[in-house]
């Protein structure tokens, strides 16, 4: 499926049940929040469950995709605009096999 | 930019940092919560912070996107069949305008 | 030192501030989510950092002491109650040793 | 309630039913951002939830008790010991009727 036709799925999702009302950034990114707790329940003690995981996680992406769109933001285009800003922080022949935050590099 | 080639770009930056060893599913729900928290920063007094929501949402994003491919999901995929499902228990005569949750129609 | 006048000095140090206007119940529970987003990167790769953890902990604590005072409920006893509730959802012949939620008991 | 005989209480409830085993730090850090996120959902869209906040900010609190039980930590001593820092770092003069950060003071 092309990006840009789930984007309009999305849209047409929100519209049709007039929910744009309730769609601003601030809404946005609590649900965020609120979803990407959902998601980590899911590996809360023991065992994982990967099988609710991947609807939590799709919720959080759904939410991310919405904000994305609220904000005028391309997903894709953010995404690759702070990987460049991570390669820095992190060149490889200092970050390689380490989980260090940049600072401890 | 193609999904395909961004997925390739995320994983060959994780692959030449040897950083896969910290990528397990629940190290990665982790850090999507992390940043979900951090995004929610830019929210969470007065005038909300809008550059920096640029910022932490690609983190997000980030996050999710590796969190998919470590478990073989495709972000498109799932966010449709969610939205599949979410769209039967919100039908639109039942949901229109209204934030309640499903349980509550 | 007794929690009435750590809830003072809490207090105090809001008034002084003229931080009131800031900490409407809303805004109160995004910054529990938002310490407790960073009292988990304490724990996000390999090495846990229990030094930061206390810090971080003690951020939420101070976030809930204050939400706790806004909505006009005292910790303990809300806490205290909240437990007779789990105790039932958890009897102790079904659920020693697992760590299922109620529903799976 | 005295918090020491709720430090008791919680810890007996756990104790009865062997669930120190599933209580590491990592595992109640992640269990106080799953419940900030339960907390916060009572804010998601229009009208706040006030009576299912009471239960879900008595859960964050629960864990808190934990996690600082579980580290050897008095919950009243970390956040007077926090709000020591936090004074100095928001001076009355500076930070009066600001919600600004404090780098930006």
């Amino acid at each position: 499926m092309h990006q840009k036709s789930l984007r309009d799925a999305l849209h047409d999702f929100v519209a049709e049940r007039d929910w744009q009302q309730f769609h601003t950034p601030e809404n946005l990114a609590k649900s965020i929040s609120i979803e990407a707790g959902e998601l980590l329940e899911c590996f809360q003690w023991g065992d994982a469950d990967l099988a609710s995981a991947k609807y939590e996680l799709a919720d959080v992406l759904t939410y991310c995709m919405l904000l994305a769109d609220r904000l005028g933001l391309d997903p894709d285009t953010i995404i690759a605009e702070k990987l460049t800003q991570t390669k820095e922080k992190y060149p490889v022949e200092k970050a390689r096999g380490r989980s260090d935050k940049y600072d401890r590099l």
